[in-house]
């Protein structure tokens, strides 16, 4: 597994010790998110939308209606950046200004190229639905032509990227730690899920599946 | 309170139902969150990272490091967007076409100012504490001059903005519905404080302060 290519902008210039260059914090970042934010350049101003994505291999794979406009934009080539945030804790310093946030980041640059053959786009949609809702895929009713036709897949090269981690806790002056005049530390934060809510309209007698089950009891 | 302005890029054309058009859905959403991804155009391309950020009344405060490239060509009035979501669960629906995510996100478009007015500058730095850390700007020490001067300020005015919510269950097809062949249903998803951990340095006997203690028993 190659490092992270460093270019022009992948490199952190500002608190560099939070940087990380293996493709491995790469991939953990990605594949622990649900959301990430792409970012496109629309009439000369940049728009950021947040919208669902999953990692395989070295791909990233994004996807949305055809007929929404920012996929078009991006599906004929246009520049991509995709972000994707997992917050961790607020850090409380004996200072206003060393105040921080626990996080873990990943912003990728590229160009998406739509996927459109019919076997790779399925396995595709399979990768992102099995990242949003491990286990649906083999579940649920999966996607007819129609549904299929309406549905644009991007791919999304992991060639350039950053990726930054802050962890513990504060990193005050030496003369406030000695001054003794304010707590610090850290306040945790984290996702979690709560329980399944069947839906009002589900029709006969149906438990909650296992896929659903074990993931209700996982770490979020 | 005037609702939100309807500009081409802010009129959602695709899933219309999920718009807000008032200026309280949009203070919400806002409110709530804690990391806005912030959207620039630098050599064409577009970049798009995660920062802190805060509301007060109309004006959404953004800061960081006056040596950050980024914040000096927001600070230049570079058009920007920030874009902040609260993810609320994962819609698991009877076909794989019809998954989708619960959320609650706030789309602005602007072009920031940098805040220089002394007393000003301290305002938003205030209210930029407040809302990452309430009652740490009473609690903690407030910024030298020699910090200040190394914080940039900005302020984006929330005149051009959308809001989009997605909340309850999955949107099937009726003939899904009536096969009942799939399980369908919300896992929600929340974030949750955790206990504080006081720092490894901490000097003297120091209980965890109210303002921590408090925010750590309040939904996150």
């Amino acid at each position: 597994m190659t490092d992270l290519s460093s270019t022009e902008r992948t490199t952190l210039r500002r608190a560099s010790e939070r940087a990380r260059t293996d493709r491995a914090d790469l991939y953990a970042v990605l594949d622990a998110g649900l959301v990430c934010h792409m970012g496109m350049v629309v009439d000369g101003a940049p728009v950021v939308l947040p919208t669902g994505y999953a990692r395989d291999g070295n791909t990233l794979y994004l996807h949305g209606s055809t007929g929404a406009a920012t996929l078009r934009t991006l599906g004929a080539g246009a520049a991509v950046c995709v972000t994707v945030t997992l917050l961790d804790g607020v850090v409380y310093a004996r200072s206003v200004f060393d105040h921080s946030m626990n996080y873990r980041s990943a912003v990728i640059f590229g160009h998406a190229q739509e996927v459109t053959d019919p076997v790779a786009k399925q396995h595709g949609l399979r990768v992102l639905t099995e990242h949003l809702a491990p286990g649906s895929w083999d579940h649920a009713r999966q996607p007819t032509k129609k549904e299929l036709a309406k549905t644009a897949l991007l791919a999304v090269d992991l060639t350039e990227a950053s990726v930054k981690v802050r962890s513990g806790g504060p990193k005050d002056e030496p003369e406030d730690v000695e001054a003794a005049a304010a707590w610090a530390g850290v306040l945790p934060i984290q996702q979690v899920w709560g329980q399944p809510v069947p839906s009002d309209d589900l029709r006969g007698e149906f438990d909650v599946p296992p896929h659903v089950l074990k993931r209700a009891g996982e770490p979020a």
